[in-house]
C-alpha cells in the first residue's frame, strides 16, 4: 500500500553518514567516517566480570522490567560523578538514565517543541541531534562556529528576533564535527544570553572525558542555578556505545516530563547494562580507566596529526585536544563533494561537511575525519591517500 | 525556571499504573498491578551462557556501535520465526529490531501521525500505547471490546466518518487489559475494513506465545499481502523485558521511515542483548522453552482462577487462555475507584480499569489483575483479600 507519512518526517532522510557507512562496510575501504570509540578502549574484562556478578547475584533484577527513571543506584552514581568530577550540582535537579544520549535529544524535543518552534544550534553540528529536532518539525537556526565557539553576536541576533526559540543546542567540548572547544568566556556568554532571552540550553557533552591535552573547561551547567541547562552525558565513549546508556541532568519538572515521554517510548533503558555499569563504577577505578582512554586517544591522534602534516599538507585542520573528530578543509580549487566521492573510489571514506549543516545544500569546503576507529596503519594510509588525492586534483 | 512544554505533552501524565507502583514497592503490599512476566520464567542460565560466549568470542561486536535496523542475524531469526511459527510472510516486508515493543508504538506514531490524526483502538486498551499515541497529539477513538474482539459495526462507523484515521491499534491475543482474544472471523473483519477504508493496522502481539489453553488463532498479519499490517512482537515476555528487545515486521517503506526515526531516537537497540538473544535462539530449544513458559503460566493461572471462584465470588471475570491479565468486574453496588483505593489500604494493588480508557473520566466497574508476578501464596491471599473487601462492602 501507499503509506502517508506525517509532515514531520516525510522529508526526513537517512543521514549522509549512514549512506557512507554502506561503502564503509566494504573491508577494502578505510573508514574515517564513523564516530566510533577506539575498539581497544573498551573495558572488556571488567564488563565480563561485572556482568557475571550481576547475573550470578541478581539475575531477576537484570532481566525483569525496571523503572523509567533508571536504576536508582546508577542515578546516584551519575549525580556523584557530576558533582565530584564536573562540579555540577544545580539545586533541584534530577538525573534520568536514557538509552544513549541521542534519546535525550528526542525526549527534550518531544517535551518542549511545538511544530515550527526554533532550535538554535552550532553551525555545523551533530547530524543525529539535528535530525531528532527535525523530526518534531522544528526550525533549525545555525550560529557559525568560531575558533572559540559560537559567534555570540549572531546568537543574540537570533534570540532577540525569534520569539519561538525553545533551546540552544551546544557541544562545548571537542564539538562534532569540528573538534572545536567553546572557551570559558563564551560558555558564560551563552548562559547569560539564555538567561536574558529566557531560553533553555541543551549542553551535550559526549566527549568531555576524552581530553588528552590542554586544560578542562567547566561545563555551562556549572553556571546553572535555576534548571536552565539540560546536561547530556553518556557512557558510550567511556564504557560502551553498544549498551546504549546515557544520562540527563536537569530541572526536576523537565526531567519528569521527559520521564513520561520515555515511558511511551521505550519504557526504560536496558537494566542489565545499567547494573553492569553501576558495578563497573564501584568495582573499578573509573578515573584510572579514563586516564587510560586519554592515553589511547592521544597516541592515535598523534598518528593522525603526523600523517596530516607530512602526507596531506593541502588539507587544513585545527589541532584538537580531545574527542573523536578532525575537521579538514580543502583549498577552494577542490570541490568538496566531488573530492569525497573520489575518496570513496580510492577506498577511503570521510563525511562531507555539508551533512552537518542546518541546510545541507549550502556550500562547504570541509569534511570530517574520525581518527579513533581505524588501526594506526589504516589511519596513516587513509590520510596519505586523501593527501595524494588532493595533491593530484586536476587544476588544484 | 518555568518550563514551557509542547502542546503534545503538556497534558500527558504519568500513567495510573505507575502511580500505583509507588504503593506496590511497599514490601507489605501484594502487587497484582504489574505487567511483569513470572520471575521463574526467565532463562537465567541460558542468558548467562550466551552472554559469556558473546563476550568471549565477539566482545567488540557487543560493545561497539551497531546498525539502526538491528543485528542482521537477529532480523533473520525473527523473519524465520514469524514464517515458521506464525505463518507470517508478507512479500516485501522488512524486520526492524526495536528497544522493546513500546518503541514500535512510538516510531509508528512519529512516522505517520500528524497532530489531530485519529488512532482507532480497542476500548479498553494498553495504556502505554495510548500514551505513546497521545504524545503525538493523536485523537484516540475507542471501539468497545466484545467477547470475541472489537465491535465491528462501531469500528466501521468510525472508519466511514473519520477521514483522519491513520491506523487501527489491536492486541488480538489475551488483550491488555481484558485478557480477551479476537476471533478469527473478527480478525478477518478488521483486515477487510482496513482495506475498505485504506488504513493501516498495528497488530500488537506481546502475549501470543503465552497461550496455555485453547487453539492458537492466526495473526491478522497472516492475511496481509500489501504491507497494511505492522506487526509488533517482543522478547520481553519470552526471554527478558529488562533487555528491551522487540521487533516490528511491516512494509519496507514504512520500516525504512521508522528506521530514520529510530536513528534520531536511540540510534540502535542494545547490541549486546541482541547478540545474546540471537545465540539463545540458536543454542537453545526455543519451542521447548515456550512450552515450559506455558506450563508455568497455566499453573499460576489455575491458582488465580481457583482463588477467584472460591474466595471472591462477587468479582466477575472471564476465564483466559493465555497472557498476563485478568479483568475483574464489580457488582454495580460497589464503586470501582473507591474499591481499588480501599484495596490498597488492605495491602493489595490492582489497576483501576478507567486507566485503560481513551477517556479516563468515563465510568468503569472493572479493574485489572496480573497473576504472573506474585508468588502463588501472595496471589491466593491477595485475591482472598479482594473477595473479602467486596463481600464486606457496605450496602453491597
Amino acid at each position: 500500500m501507499e503509506y502517508r507519512f506525517s509532515d514531520r518526517v516525510s522529508n526526513l532522510k537517512p543521514s549522509a553518514i549512514r549512506e557512507i557507512f554502506k561503502y564503509a562496510t566494504d573491508p577494502a575501504v578505510i573508514s574515517l567516517s564513523a564516530g566510533n570509540p577506539a575498539p581497544d578502549a573498551f573495558p572488556v574484562d571488567a564488563v565480563r566480570a561485572c556482568s557475571e556478578a550481576v547475573l550470578q547475584e541478581q539475575p531477576i533484577d537484570a532481566l525483569q522490567y525496571s523503572v523509567t527513571e533508571g536504576l536508582p543506584a546508577l542515578r546516584e552514581d551519575v549525580a556523584v560523578f557530576l558533582k565530584q568530577h564536573c562540579s555540577i550540582a544545580t539545586p533541584g535537579d534530577a538525573v534520568l538514565i536514557t538509552s544513549g544520549a541521542e534519546q535525550i535529544m528526542d525526549l527534550l524535543g518531544k517535551s518542549v517543541l511545538n511544530e515550527g518552534d526554533t532550535v538554535v544550534c552550532e553551525e555545523p553540528s551533530f547530524i543525529g541531534a539535528l535530525n531528532s529536532f527535525r523530526s518534531y518539525n522544528a526550525v533549525l537556526k545555525g550560529v557559525p562556529m568560531q575558533e572559540d565557539g559560537m559567534d555570540l553576536a549572531k546568537l543574540e541576533e537570533i534570540l532577540k528576533t525569534d520569539k519561538r526559540v525553545k533551546f540552544i543546542y551546544t557541544i562545548p567540548n571537542f564539538q562534532n564535527p569540528t573538534g572545536l572547544t567553546t572557551s570559558w568566556e563564551k560558555r558564560r556568554g551563552i548562559y547569560a544570553l539564555a538567561q536574558k532571552y529566557n531560553t533553555l540550553i541543551l549542553e551535550d557533552n559526549p566527549y568531555g572525558d576524552l581530553r588528552f591535552a590542554g586544560e578542562a573547561i567547566p561545563a555551562i551547567k556549572t553556571l546553572d542555578t535555576e534548571g536552565r541547562v539540560l546536561y547530556a552525558g553518556t557512557f558510550s565513549k567511556t564504557i560502551s556505545p553498544g549498551m546504549r546508556v546515557g544520562f540527563a541532568a536537569g530541572g526536576s519538572a523537565l526531567i519528569q516530563k521527559m520521564v513520561v515521554c520515555k515511558q511511551g517510548s521505550d519504557v526504560h533503558t536496558n537494566i542489565w547494562s545499567q547494573l553492569v555499569i553501576h558495578r563497573f563504577l564501584h568495582g573499578w577505578d573509573f578515573e584510572k580507566h579514563l586516564k587510560n582512554l586519554q592515553k589511547i586517544y592521544a597516541q592515535k591522534y598523534a598518528v593522525a596529526e603526523k600523517a596530516l602534516r607530512e602526507t596531506a599538507p593541502l588539507l587544513a585542520f585545527r589541532p584538537i585536544e580531545g574527542g573523536l573528530f578532525l575537521w579538514c578543509t580543502l583549498p577552494d580549487s577542490i570541490p568538496m563533494p566531488a573530492y569525497c566521492k573520489a575518496a570513496v573510489l580510492h577506498k577511503v571514506c570521510v563525511v562531507p561537511g555539508n551533512a552537518f549543516l542546518t541546510d545541507e545544500t549550502q556550500p562547504c569546503q570541509s569534511f570530517r575525519i574520525n581518527y579513533s576507529s581505524p588501526t594506526n596503519e589504516d589511519l596513516a594510509r587513509g590520510i596519505a591517500i586523501l593527501g595524494e588525492l588532493a595533491a593530484k586534483w586536476p587544476n588544484a
